[in-house]
């Protein structure tokens, strides 16, 4: 393509370009854009700049005739090239403005992506650029530039007077060219030139690829995989170190009907152990498999015809111990014959709206409304543990294991429909469909907390030994999560914690030291949260109970000689501010400080705000962390621990 | 000053600016630097720009001419702006080149700083800039500068040629500039263009500020603090609530003389308890006041004329509670007498080679090599605390308090003289002698750990009524602390922590578990550091103790079943691996895993590297986390916490 002809083409998908115009080699000259630039035109001239087929800042019709002499003479004479009267010129507008940049690439993971932000030679300096889904909707787009710094340029910088609007158009111009044209693997449009008429094209390249294989996006007919109302676990075991004993145990309480199979046959935990599947009247919607590897795929078989509709396989051996086309089986008879299987190699799943613990993690799940999709079963394991002993609990928990059929993107449209879940996190170690990932949360009305393993290539080399699944670009990755508005966490602790406290926006913190107190305020702000601001009124309340040289401001600093007495008074008084979201209760053991007393505080009293203690030291508020742990109250050890989540 | 004479004054410095030249009304043109831009130059033309007083890409010397008779007709018959012969022009070279940014400010704290960095428009926006100090030396320089983005275009970024070398002569010539003109408040020289000819400033902009008061560097003429023989405790007391107690308590055991006064009389701790400082015979060069803030004037008049040398003012009452003047009065003795003082309202002072503990903190403190400097008390208990649940010693603690005559940074110098501190950690709020503290540190041999509270402005105005010292703007403090090598640290529980860990590079992570692996790996890079690459040899090794699918990689993940024995087994094994600085021992709570019995692995047998233990979870780690507690090893509850020191 040449030049004008590129022109052209970007025009027709509303892509703007520089005024241009071709003329031959001795063709009149009336153009009305200055300055101008001359560029000879020619299949003969590769390196235009080498031979002096550039000539820049012209001002007017008469300078470009001179400028088309004297290129001719250039390229004819000192270079040896002949000219003739199929060779032409083009006379393009100079254009002055900010060089910025737009471009898509084919990602391995997400299929076609739209980078757009600063151009130049800063595009790799400042990497300030954003991502965005070439099925992005105005809402993420938006979302994803403001996440540039060059954004800045449209929201009155330094007087500039561009709109967001002409981003968006750009956009989704760029999205239409490419969704129309599915041979293109890469297009890099730099410079892209912000002046005053608006964001201009002016120099494109294109890369195409041979083969086009698109993702094509699932179309959801299988069952919902929460509905389970007759229960099979296959292996249940009256062995107690086997997983078969563990899930059989858990699942007790299951409010649908429930049954054991076991080839040994017996009793466990007061149920019959049946010895075969034929022995269960009726369908079995719902299978669990602990069972050794070799059986798996003989038992599914004989499950199909039940009515087969959900199962999970918790027995490992299949890809992670190189028996991949055994596991590629257990996807084949999913989906021809229309089940959902969770695993295998899977910690199993929990639905609390019936009660049904199918996991081989730690019993004792609590009640709760937030639902939980792991792809790493140590992962889940840890984090099932942790909320069990800060009493935090669960809607649902699903573990994808190999992932063999249903994916983590594939939960999350079910766990949307559930009422029971109000948030779902995700952790996800590597994706194999992105832009169903992508559509998947776009449709989603609950906020998903996510965090991703295999950001740094080392650790994307262990992930990948690990799982087999591609880890991908992080950046590209973090930037279309947050476009569609995810909440990308950096500590897997977050996932359990942050969906608690992500609509609290201002903090209380009642400290016995001034120090101690500035850091959390670093740390608060530092995550964009921010501190209460104390009102006449507050500062009224609290000089009633504190002694005169308190801080006067938040954090409220109740002086080191404070005991428990002073904490409770003070609590007594931040628990009615409106306004505060909640309190952290920051205690460092000074020589005065009784750090038991202070937390005990929250075990006699229910207060209307959530109460956090910090316990800063070692040994001298030991007892009261172990307070807090029998009595399972949340408290943390580290300013840094305490704020991770926030 | 007119843009000529601004060119000539910058070149004094051996500041490079662009050819230029005045030429009068009518007078003969005859540059050699093209293209050129023409301005008019008279006292009657304030803004250039409005009256069409700037002409651009100006390429011979007739189009200059051409351009100074239509400026001047322009100027005369459009503005009505009457020029005569004492008016000029100035034509100067139009630079091609990236525009960057020099300038310098004048500090609150840090007195004249220097900016560098990338410049125009993107100044702001990117904030990609250094701070160097007025008296920085080459290697600060360099430091410095290497932190910013645009330093890769000194560094061969897309075939760039120009070399750091340029930088570090403008750098230096602006220290000149800077440091010959003490009227200089502000200097801006925007933009500065990288030219292929170097680096050359087109516009300069100067404020000068009427009252000169520089910060004068501190001549030491005091005591060596460190050097402390007959140690007087004032206000010993036997009342064990008290901080008379609790230091008299902790300071038995000191090598020299101990005095303990108290006006009651009578024995403490199997010491006499003298009723006045006149029962002590001979001089007195330590004393620690821990007696009401109304005697303590009075007591240090009495102690001058004992050969006072230093002295430590534990008792609160005064910045904080309003008695200013009292405070000031004990720095102007100290400074009248030549004596030092740490406080008031500090936590005291702990020297470990006399075996000296003057604090009022948790007694127990170990021997160590790491010197620690707190200007908060409650930030020092609590790390005190910390440290002694950890078993890591000091070689010296020093709690500056209120910081009326010796700060931070007089004791740097210090701690750097004695040979039983390896490493200086430094809990900072605000500064008041910012120069001082740059110098300091400049000649310090020992690496240096710092953390500064108040980074946000919420914390700034905290911490502000708390000490009442400024804080300073973060961004500049912490550039400055980095092109002095300081490392500036993001949690306060790595003052501990990092000086034990800096000098390791390459981590061996043994873990049961895949995903968290990977997760940890992740925050290993993302701090800096690396895993250890295992090579033919070591896989030969591991083999032979581990089941056939451990990951043959490092994280070296032994899969989910592995029991204490393969834990040890590994151990056993990657203890040997040269290379390795230190091993995590990641420990999830699968259905297999004995955590408790894996970490007593770690009491049993002494291994040649540190082995850390990550327990993640909840109540399935917790006897293991009280095991390593009870043994003072050293674990972490968390990947966050476990590599937040790196």
């Amino acid at each position: 393509m040449t030049e004008s002809e590129l022109y052209q083409w970007l025009g027709k998908y509303g892509i703007k370009t520089p005024c241009c115009k071709v003329v031959g080699m001795n063709e009149e000259i009336s153009v009305d854009f200055f300055p101008a630039v001359l560029k000879i035109q020619s299949p003969k001239v590769i390196h235009k700049s080498d031979v002096g087929g550039v000539i820049l800042n012209l001002n007017s019709n008469e300078e470009i005739k001179n400028a088309r002499e004297k290129m001719k003479k250039n390229i004819q004479d000192v270079h040896k090239i002949p000219l003739d009267n199929n060779d032409c010129f083009i006379i393009t507008q100079m254009l002055q403005g900010e060089e910025l940049y737009i471009g898509s690439v084919e990602d391995n993971v997400f299929g076609n992506v739209i980078l757009f932000g600063k151009g130049g030679i800063y595009l790799e300096l400042y990497k300030d650029i954003c991502y965005i889904d070439s099925n992005a909707q105005e809402d993420e787009i938006l979302r994803a530039f403001k996440n540039t710094k060059i954004s800045k340029l449209f929201e009155g910088y330094r007087g500039s007077n561009h709109q967001m609007i002409e981003v968006i158009t750009l956009v989704k111009n760029i999205q239409k060219l490419i969704n129309e044209n599915p041979d293109i693997k890469e297009l890099d449009i730099n410079p892209l030139k912000l002046t005053k008429d608006g964001l201009i094209a002016v120099d494109a390249r294109i890369k195409k690829s041979s083969s086009i294989s698109k993702e094509s996006l699932r179309k959801s007919t299988r069952p919902d995989f929460l509905h389970n109302q007759r229960v099979a676990i296959i292996g249940a075991s009256t062995d107690k170190t086997k997983a078969g004993y563990v899930v059989a145990k858990n699942s007790i309480g299951f409010k649908g009907e429930l049954f054991f199979v076991n080839q040994k046959g017996g009793q466990l935990l007061e149920k019959p152990l049946l010895k075969s599947i034929e022995e269960i009247q009726g369908n079995i919607d719902t299978a669990v498999l602990a069972i050794p590897a070799k059986f798996v795929i003989p038992t599914i078989k004989e499950l199909i015809p039940r009515g087969l509709k959900n199962l999970i396989v918790i027995t490992a051996g299949f890809k992670e111990s190189g028996h991949q086309e055994e596991e590629l089986e257990i996807g084949k008879l999913a989906e021809e014959n229309n089940f959902n299987v969770l695993g295998p190699n899977c910690l199993g799943y929990f639905n609390d709206s019936t009660n049904l613990n199918l996991t081989f993690g730690t019993g004792n799940l609590k009640t709760g409304h937030l639902a939980f999709i792991s792809q790493s079963g140590a992962v889940l394991a840890g984090l099932m543990d942790y909320a069990n002993a800060l009493d935090i609990g669960f809607s649902h928990i699903m573990s994808t294991g190999n992932a063999v059929d249903l994916e983590s993107s594939d939960l999350i449209p079910m766990l949307d429909r559930d009422p029971n879940a109000k948030s779902i996190s995700l952790y996800l170690e590597g994706i194999s469909k992105g832009k169903e990932l992508l559509k998947n949360i776009r449709n989603t009305k609950k906020p998903i907390f996510l965090f991703k393993s295999g950001k740094s290539e080392e650790a994307a080399k262990a992930a990948f030994s690990h799982t087999g699944n591609l880890s991908g670009n992080y950046d590209m990755f973090s930037g279309l999560m947050k476009s569609l508005n995810v909440r990308v966490v950096d500590n897997i602790e977050a996932l359990i914690l942050k969906p608690l406290f992500h609509n609290s926006k201002e903090i209380a913190i009642i400290t016995n030291a001034g120090g101690p107190g500035t850091v959390l305020t670093d740390a608060i702000v530092a995550r964009g949260k921010k501190l209460y601001s104390l009102n006449e009124q507050n500062i009224r309340a609290l000089n009633a109970i504190l002694p005169e040289h308190w801080s006067h401001n938040n954090p409220i600093d109740i002086i080191g000689d404070a005991l428990a007495d002073r904490y409770k008074a003070s609590l007594d008084v931040v628990d009615n501010f409106d306004g505060v979201d909640f309190i952290y209760m920051l205690i460092t053991p000074q020589d005065m400080t009784d750090p038991l007393g202070s937390v005990k505080i929250l075990k006699e009293k229910t207060y209307k705000h959530k109460v956090i203690p910090i316990l800063i030291g070692g040994n001298m508020v030991e007892e009261a962390r172990i307070f807090c742990k029998t009595n399972k109250i949340l408290f943390f050890s580290s300013i840094t621990e305490a704020t991770s989540f926030l």
